[in-house]
């Protein structure tokens, strides 16, 4: 069985939240949001109803709609309050204890957490608690983050302090969302590495539902109205008095907005950080266009993520954008890949080209990263047996050197083919023509104004980087220590 | 629940079939091509492998990666032929009972039947059959066929006399694999309503596997080359012996290939009576752009089905191509859609506006049909919202105005929109600023100088009409008559 | 995975059937009324309800409680009646086509039929079918029976009449419940190989609902009162006029039920023909204690179904009744049965020895059967490891030593230990102190004065018999002609 | 849908470890422990193995044989040292997350828990680790557990250590099975409620594999061979070295074994602290026969623990035991209970008299307990109507008077019929003729010696008693704390 992007990078996680003046279905309300930002996510999903305190979960590895059921979401009670997520899991195992929203009980009642993003000092934070008498039930670092909430709960007046407090020992990603008895809280970390946004939907009699989500597409599918971004290190609660945000706890720190959630993680009708995410790969693509040109007849994109930065690419070119590619859209989870027989290619079924438009033709091929390169290398293949006479590709992005410790999957450097190859290689290696990546110096282009992180670019982080990485890292330092 | 196109036509059937020169996983080569076929049928699907004269079958309501597990797929014997279906059903209940390839056991050996199309003659020959003691197990008029071929098979020689005869009988839509013991057989009615192609393998050794497959992207697919198309009247028998054609059978009948295949059924990159699917529905955009230009500043497609014809608009304007509408990849089958909740809207959920795109601009909206008109009408206020300042509707297809008899689920004249409004009612009811449809003379400019049909624009159909036409018209009858 | 009987014979039907005065939730009562039956297949299960005259079945390979979940069963329409059916399967795979009821359609509307039995002229009757051009779409017998009653409903005015004429044409075993739009009819083949009873529940209103079934513990479970065992030969008519039965139509033969279902196949609490079971089976353990009184400290029986033959054996010989062996009644279909691994071992997970009770005695221990004598050697060895002192074997029936050819699964006598040696080298093999089986003169104090059927013990067939018996004789038929 | 026992009381929980020299499929034999122990818990249950310092685990709610199929057992790896547990649950909702063995990691390590009892002090424990800081997944009071001894393995050299440290804290019943990387550890709690025995197996290369099980018939099971009980305070440490036992640790108390095992809850072929438990139950049918003998013509026994009993009272009475009631066996987890309508009856669906053997008798009917008195009063009409002429009910159990705290679910004392009625007034509304219960004082006779908990029956608790003692404590709780 393959995922559906088995080459692509993967973002870890979206999370979404709902508190409504009056019990609604809530999961129901969830639900659309998951849907919509099941992109960031496919390996588990979870959503956690609070009504009146009493908190009704349900969450499962699969895809939302697999998870959730007619019956199963039926049967989740009303309530004035609910928790959502989606995962792909960068850091712990896919199993169901590490399925989120992750719940605990504790003396002041019931904390539920969902997480998007990746603490840089996880590690130590456990080492650090677990000296103190702590047991860890996962292996994600989610787990970590509601232990420090609710330790400095027992001392603190409110869980917003708590949550203030706790953020005095997180470094790295995070962006949660928090649901306890009475309170929705989102917390997006000072640097700012994934997004967050509230929106809000006001109903007949004049009162207002909340809404915070990782992408503005998920305001969307809702209905509710974009408000704004969740600034850095911004607290936002939400309760029955209204909402209340808190912003001065934590010392001023630059943004440092992930910038492949432009180039490749976030939907393009998002909006993160007040820049378009379709915008900003198309810009990508009219860059490209403007610094690599290429004697051609044909822009075509690599659907779906390509598309965006060939229509930029076309349009500054002047070359004809064409659909040179169709996806196959009902390949997914359970699709089962072909062995070893030669003649059937993952890649031939999930990609086929309209041979009309590729015959004869030299084609500008658009993708957005490029990252063992083997997908590719078919690709090309494909369309040169389709009768393609030239392919110039290229890629909206700079290329991967580094590893990242903020929330995506690129976990060493070992197989990323740029860490290995020269450009010319790499043409060379995937049957090009000729290849050009998007300069890191175009990057500010693309993110408008934002502060951004490009670590797994240039390999400049904006934090302390942990020692050990792995994405089992904790499962194995269980194995070691016996 | 929904299915993933609840306001467009359905095409009712996709067939494929495999002959190899030795024992071979053929199973898998089809579960390969119905994946590239699933978007002709998403309600049912099966695989008969023929092992040595034993059949083995799976099949069951759902898509093929629901039907076919990892586990159901790896039971399934080797041998040398395979036959696969998936099916919407325009005729007969969604049961098990229906689903296809359906297989009969008689004197002679076992027969299993993959068809697609629909007969209009069918409840005449059923009457028919039944008045001479048959029983029938199904509702759909496949079953029909099989009767009508192993009848005759008892007067005939061979299989292929046995089908050339049953034709005599059989009037309307019929693409068909059938699989005997020894025989794989790929038929095409006299008038070629629906499309048939086939394809080969040549392995290391110089041996041939071949393949017949609804559409050519279903060839590519399994890495096979494209050979031709099935001939309308044509019957074309594999063997061990090699490939043989039987044409001179039925009187000559001039081709009436559906044009709706071309215009929204088939896939883009599918050469269907050569002619290039995409070509033909970018063809139709740049006749709407030369009748029916607007005054706009950005070309919409929705996607999918729209892209094509948008790009040709877009082409032959001069307005810029836009990517303005997001798909949720994710939405199928499981999807439980809103309810009375007014903010929860299924088109939101389903399709999102690049809000930057689209906001302030005056839009060319293309689609390929227009049913109902309840979901553009939604799109619209969705676009408006997103800040659209005029929309300018274009069909790429003339308005649906006549029951279809021939394999799609056009049954009745009650829910067309077209039926009972002017175009210019249509444009106030969906909220557009100005609609245009395809012309009526423009459709040759489609199909290249293939004959084609088109009753469900004109009225005008190639057989003689069946008086009661509705989809449960078996369940029915049997009601009635107790 | 094992089924709960493996080394037992197998029965291969159940049949119940239901009209109600009004329309009812009559899939419900079919529902417990099969769940009482289970044990006569448990292989595939299904319902068909007539909800005035519009045919809702489910059906599919299972058990009940697996077949009918929750949603399944209430979303089954009401009506006035329903047909039901449990198998085991002796003739035909088991697949979904083999199910029971089979449903058909033909010119004078629908017809259900669910049966219990074989026939002893199936494959002839199937071949004169096919010639005059039959197709069949299963490989169980239960369509060619469908098939003579349509082709006489067309020369006839009613279905009963059909049904009579039919019978001319069947011989061998069959117990049916037949629906047709109109009529519920039950039928008993003139031997009376299988059993079928009737039975009656009246409303406060006086309104009468008729059942029928295979045996009356389905009657007791549905609350109706038993009326009376359907005579062979008879056909028994319900409709909206009453209750009709037809009985001089075919010739009178002597009545040869089955004496298996005595000794084994039907619950104890059901009533055949006037003789309780469970009095039956206590009978033969008492002749087994008359005949070969053995000198021992307790009686064991096997369970469940040595119990009753264990009490009569104790009573006769005075020697105490024992509770010796407990049955795991969890393992069902779904228990993954050990491998090489010799400690594990699959008698010691189903039946375990109450060690108290067992050890330093001499155990008389009772089972029905022996049919390969594996389980029963395992079996004294864990009793002897329980520290028993003596093992006095004794079978409450004769040995087995000729093929069943009206619906029990004993094919060949190949794997029959009976018919290779002699009892005491069955003793020997089995590892027991002394065997005794019940004597062949018992056999009419069992059946208290009912004609039986012992076919299986002495060789002496009521009917004549096939040439080719084996269990799938239709699919490898199909497979060898070509 | 119901449970197999709905008017019976339910043990939590059976618990199951296994210890090999070298790795091996410790899964499968867990498995096959479990099915054994299916009759202490149906509502979930799981398997932990320990592949050299890696935990595998599967743990799901459902019986073993729908948790663990085929694909999830063959998936689960081979490895020393396995956990297994099957869980009813009296304390903690029936969710996932409640499932065991639970699973924890921390700084030394993992560490995996199965658990069956209940704390007594449950909820002051609980109190005092939140106030130290600690976080709780689960409802269930394993956790509790889990914690306390990851705090004193902070503290102390080895797990074992940690074990008997935290056993200082801990009142009330609990039989452990605990597994860390390197050892396997069985622990009964100082009163000994829940019974817990160890047993091995010696390979041909003479090496050993250890196993604990709740109930020695999960010996049996595996091949097994029966060493000791656990004694009531013991711990029992299996590892690389051996076994070693520790005993003198926690100060002497009196053992209190649950009488309930006996009556009830126990497999009758398991041998509990040396007593058998089939011979206990056929004990307390002995002195019911002496002292409330009835004058009556059968002894008839409620399938499947009423049997024993029975038996007994036949054995001193004189009067003949017979099969008067037959038990549908598939009706299980899945079974859905008929609704309003009075003609089906759960009880007639699942005990069904054997009428020849009823009719025109007077009864001795047994049962092992009477909780509301409900399924008795139907069990006796449904006897009446086979013909019974007289009832004479007796009751193989004192009556239930007051709540048990030690991990059985008599939760409040408003259910119990026999605190609200006289003896007398039972029988009355049971509609039997005469009514007696075991006495209170012979109890000693079926424990043969063992001290024993009677608590249920005399009120005479063992441990101070908690306050709160509902099912959902924990769970309400946290609702009331906001």
């Amino acid at each position: 069985m393959i995922t559906q992007n088995e080459e692509k990078l993967h973002e870890e996680c979206g999370v979404f939240g709902v508190i409504s003046p009056k019990a609604a279905d809530v999961a129901q309300i969830t639900y659309y949001g998951l849907y919509a930002l099941q992109h960031r996510g496919q390996e588990s999903c979870g959503i956690v109803v609070n009504d009146d305190g009493v908190f009704a979960s349900h969450k499962n590895l699969g895809l939302v709609g697999e998870v959730f059921s007619h019956s199963v979401l039926s049967n989740m009670p009303c309530g004035r309050m609910a928790l959502g997520h989606v995962r792909y899991g960068t850091t712990g195992a896919a199993t169901y204890s590490n399925c989120q929203p992750i719940e605990v009980n504790h003396l002041k009642g019931k904390l539920a957490v969902a997480h998007n993003g990746n603490l840089s000092n996880a590690l130590a934070l456990r080492e650090a608690l677990e000296l103190s008498g702590a047991i860890f039930h996962s292996t994600s670092d989610t787990e970590t983050i509601a232990y420090l909430i609710i330790r400095e709960r027992l001392k603190t007046q409110s869980i917003e302090m708590a949550v203030s407090r706790a953020m005095d020992f997180l470094e790295g990603a995070y962006s949660l969302v928090l649901m306890s008895s009475q309170k929705l809280i989102a917390v997006r970390d000072p640097m700012g590495f994934r997004p967050l946004c509230i929106g809000k939907m006001v109903d007949e009699a004049g009162e207002t539902t909340y809404v915070a989500a990782s992408e503005s597409c998920a305001l969307h599918a809702v209905g509710a109205e974009f408000v704004r971004d969740v600034e850095p290190g911004e607290i936002v609660v939400f309760d029955a008095n209204g909402v209340l945000s808190i912003k001065d706890h934590c010392g001023k720190a630059c943004k440092k907005l992930c910038i492949f959630e432009y180039i490749y993680f976030a939907r393009p009708d998002s909006l993160i950080d007040g820049v378009s995410v379709h915008a900003a790969r198309r810009r990508a693509g009219e860059i490209l266009a403007e610094k690599f040109l290429a004697d051609a007849d044909l822009v075509v994109g690599v659907p779906d993520s390509g598309l965006d930065a060939a229509l930029g690419y076309a349009n500054v070119s002047g070359i004809p954008y064409g659909i040179g590619l169709i996806k196959n859209k009902y390949i997914g989870r359970t699709f089962i890949a072909p062995g070893q027989d030669n003649r059937l290619d993952l890649v031939k079924m999930k990609l086929s080209p309209v041979i009309n438009e590729i015959r004869g033709k030299r084609i500008v091929l658009i993708d957005d990263s490029l990252v063992r390169g083997t997908t590719c290398r078919r690709l090309i293949t494909l369309l040169r047996e389709a009768g393609a006479k030239e392919i110039h590709m290229r890629i909206s992005a700079p290329p991967f050197l580094h590893p990242c410790y903020y929330g995506t999957d690129i976990d060493s450097e070992d197989h990323l083919i740029a860490t290995m190859h020269t450009v010319s290689e790499i043409c060379t290696l995937i049957g090009a023509d000729t290849l050009a990546y998007l300069p890191l110096e175009s990057l500010p282009a693309l993110a408008c104004g934002n502060g951004y992180c490009s670590a797994c670019f240039d390999g400049v982080y904006p934090t302390e980087v942990p020692s050990d990485t792995r994405k089992d890292r904790f499962e194995r330092k269980l194995s070691e220590i016996k």
